[in-house]
């Protein structure tokens, strides 16, 4: 896709996708980000709400692109299995798992990435209980990996469902693992993780409080005591608990998360735990200045800075994505690169427009 | 209200008023000004949504004010006509008009502020045209005002219902009517009105494109071959036809039209024309620079700006106004201040909070 | 100023008040108040960049008001002090001090209310090592009082000075006194302010960094390391030291700050003790759900929310505030009020436009 | 770049480029899209404040990026003409002429790209009475065309000076071109160009007037008597003069044209015509609803939308693009691509990020 050499467009090779649940803003991004991508034929895209229209009547942006005249289609599960070697679904959680059980057991070989969080808990119970919804798949739990490939890259490749993490986990998961893995973290004292996001974090939906007029020039704390994304924080990261604190930003795209947590380590120790635990890793920018939404936006890139406050002994991570990129529609794609053995950052190597 | 000495509490002189259908951008924000003024007591504010809620419940901002612990109540015309000097109406076209007729046939001493389209047109039949619907109380056009002071303040003074203007009509009549009226227009050229609205133009409704994502950072025109404020415009500027053109611009508050006419004058006239015609007028203000919607926020005034290109023959007007403000709200009042012979400012005298 | 009975213009007992930096937000937004002010008369304003233009040349959104026509004028001690019985600084720490010892050496009747931060701290000594400046104006710095009247009422009684307190100082004091003083903080574990702040908070600077394109859609934390507001909130707050993490959000008004505790008090004690405390405050709101700040902008109304999250015995205060109302300009009002004996809500009975 | 096949690597075919004044909005733009062309080789970029620093340094979104560690460099133009085959001038007017002039001496073979107004009329004195400047190298304006491929492509291929437009009169020309060549336009009615700009068009200036809180939530029009793109515009249209308003929205990137024209055609006939003119452009996306701006954010597309008003006659044309993209940037890539011969969306196969 670019001059770096990672890729070459290897007739064969290309895999067939399908996006079920298109007309959203995690799958418009979705759509966006496999159209760069060199290996990709997408096959289908669903919704119901706009059947039998073409992407670009439902969304103007892709006219005179090559997927300009793809229809929306109505998902039918035969079809989808047999025509697909990767399906997304970019559904909310509930409706996913009936439809990932089904397309696993109509072809066992398919490559599944679920946006929702139907499979990111390690055992069906605990979701059942952050998300208060009794779960039919329990049976094929064992078949997902929770899909950071940063941490889990290897179960990741052998599973055939991929639970594409939360966005806010995904920004404070990054963010706090190196701390995690290298005893940085005195587990005595609680982590702290207040994030702070653009509004696409609310999906698109038709809703009085997400009106321009009701989120434009203002800022709000939201679902202070049971946000769903703090047990889902906590499990990755092997802590008892976390107090998870979300807050909705007046823009478009973004988290930053800012992360507390006492720690035995100086800020150079720091630094150089989490430069080392990254120095492989293309997506992870370990920066020396805090870093800013605007840099990650429309990327795949997570931008961390991480600092100590020497008189109360906390330990201070930044982390930056962008909540449809890294923390959705990138990730699923960076996890689709995974299963399929091709280079990660294949399609991925788009940078912000910055302004 | 302030230190100008246009306001003297007289007891007794306090007018009983009601908000019906308070529950919107409209509604809020008549409720804030009607809070400000010396001469109002607010006996019923109406809501099918927000029935039986507490006003600071339902808008916290209104928290610690007088009316915090106000009740929503359902409408009930017996009750509403028996203890109301003034009605407020905050209801979309269509359903105004039923109320407006009850309410007058069951208490015709009412003075009734409609902010709707309902009564707004000279001839019942133009409306039914516009707005494709049925009317169903024509006989009491008649005793409809159209409720734009500057202008047609003598009508409004004798009349019971007042047809509160529309916010675009009202930022292009003020900004012409100093040109038609003096001959300035040349009647052989169609004029034009580019206008610019923010988001609380569309009302509190729930719509996906009125989402914060959808909105932000962009720019759009819309009903560019058929909005209903074209003919208001044209009727009440006595001219055959506008072309209007509506934009919506991402912020909240405000309107800027930009007007283009054909013009014998010279700019020195034009302008001279213009601070004669508004002279008297307080909400008003004839500048020397084109203005800017920060300044009429959160206020009744219109600010206008008038100039001309000398090598096309074309003479601009730029007009701001708050469109909640002096273009529903504001002006509502400042109707109320006409009908019930107040100083026309009282309680009008705020000031924008500019950034 | 409204119907609630708390304004009489009673002659004589107006004061004369000077504003001295009033270009700036601050400046503005203090003009904004006091020409709601009834006891108050505006005798002087100063700007060395604007002078001899009318107020509303610089600031058109104060065009027809009763002070449309003041001229910016050179600031000169003598004649200040002369004519003035109040005078508000808005200038920038380091700039003020050697202004506010002038100012008192020829007028000791005088009331200073500076918004700076020269005078903020106990000891000249730590406002030297924290603002990295000689202070020069020591022998005064038992004249002051901090301004935050919720808690320091009494003193800012007492003394001629008054230094105002820093935005972000405000909405974390006030949103952790109660606790403080109830015991219910555990002193072992730091404090952790994380607090987010609309654009007027970085001051009307000419620089690139404010520029609109590169804050609109963007998010980030700032100043990490050492901002000044630090050890101003640890010293008022009477704790060693306290975490404090500033954030710009994309928007004008307002400061949204999370505070962090850990406290043996449960979350039904915590709310008790909150509302107790702020029970005789008519600024403060302790609020049952968490407050958004579009509640509070152009007020000086702080909204405050406490809960704790039981799993990891953390208290968690929601503070909002207009960081130039309450956060400034509001609570200068608010300090003139205590200094002149004047209702403490005189002129400052103003709500939010909301949207 | 993409699956599309336009792009093969050919090595050998590679151009050498430089960027003068890479530090800006459009010379950011620029590298990120050079930075997604094939055949392009980047040697040299240059920046007066920025010397000596590292590209990821200044713009930290291109961190990981192939050009992450590029140098600014000190411009020195016998270095840039000997290393360079294509130069890009992003510098403002009046700075431009002279390094063109001394660039083009030094080696006549080089395709330069200017970003300024120095070279975009036919006659330098016009030039330099739009602009108010002496023009010290009118000797070259022979050498030069104006860069609009679509209309003046066979010129571009043979000049080495491309000129390229500013974003208003790319929008507007576009808008219009086919309207006027196809005797659309009744040239006794003056044109009128209402046009709305995103904050970038005012360049990275360090202004009060463009900080984030000035123009947030605010919409004004400027330049109303005297925009120096009106001259641009009416001289490349071949019109004796267009009014041409230019307004700034609270948005980073986009320009939205409302264009009105008196014309004989019908409304079929009108986009009958538009049809045909652009049916091979790639880049001119005829529309059958009114466009907005968030389409074209960050690419090189231009949409238009024509219509009529049946009651007035008059003609109206909404044309959007990037003001930074087929605005300015993407323009210049498309100029490169058309006199290196390259296919012409080389490099530009990239669809918006919409929301």
């Amino acid at each position: 896709m670019d001059k770096e050499g990672h890729v070459q467009d290897i007739s064969g090779q290309s895999v067939k996708v399908s996006v079920i649940g298109a007309s959203g803003y995690t799958g418009a991004e979705l759509l966006r980000l496999l159209l760069y991508h060199p290996f990709v034929q997408i096959v289908s895209i669903t919704s119901r709400q706009y059947e039998g229209k073409c992407l670009s009547e439902v969304f103007p942006h892709f006219c005179n692109s090559s997927i300009s005249f793809l229809k929306f289609e109505r998902y039918e599960k035969e079809k989808i299995a047999e025509i697909s070697d990767v399906v997304f679904l970019c559904l909310p959680h509930k409706t996913a798992f009936p439809i990932v059980k089904e397309l696993y057991e109509t072809e066992s070989q398919l490559k599944i990435i679920d946006f929702s969080a139907d499979f990111r808990f390690t055992h069906p119970e605990v979701y059942e209980k952050v998300y208060d919804v009794k779960h039919s798949a329990k049976e094929i739990f064992c078949k997902a990996a929770y899909g950071l490939p940063e941490i889990f890259r290897e179960e990741i490749r052998k599973k055939s469902i991929i639970a594409n993490p939360g966005c806010y986990p995904t920004s404070v998961i990054l963010g706090l693992y190196p701390a995690k893995v290298s005893s940085a973290l005195d587990v005595n004292f609680p982590v702290i993780a207040d994030s702070k996001s653009g509004i696409t974090g609310a999906g698109r939906k038709a809703l009085v409080s997400l009106n321009f007029c009701e989120v434009n020039n203002n800022f709000r704390a939201y679902a202070i005591e049971n946000h769903r994304h703090g047990p889902e924080i906590a499990e990755k990261l092997g802590v008892s608990s976390v107090r998870f604190t979300p807050h909705l930003v007046p823009m478009n795209r973004g988290i930053l998360s800012t992360i507390y947590f006492k720690t035995p380590f100086s800020e150079e120790k720091l630094r150089t735990v989490y430069r080392q635990f990254y120095k492989e890793e293309y997506f992870v920018r370990v920066k020396d200045k805090p870093p800013e939404t605007c840099n990650v936006a429309g990327t795949n890139f997570c931008d961390i800075y991480v600092t100590k406050d020497e008189k109360t002994g906390i330990g201070i991570v930044v982390s930056v994505i962008d909540n449809i990129g890294k923390g959705a529609s990138g990730q699923a794609v960076q996890n689709m690169n995974v299963v399929c053995s091709f280079p990660e950052d294949t399609g991925l190597q788009l940078f912000s427009n910055w302004i």
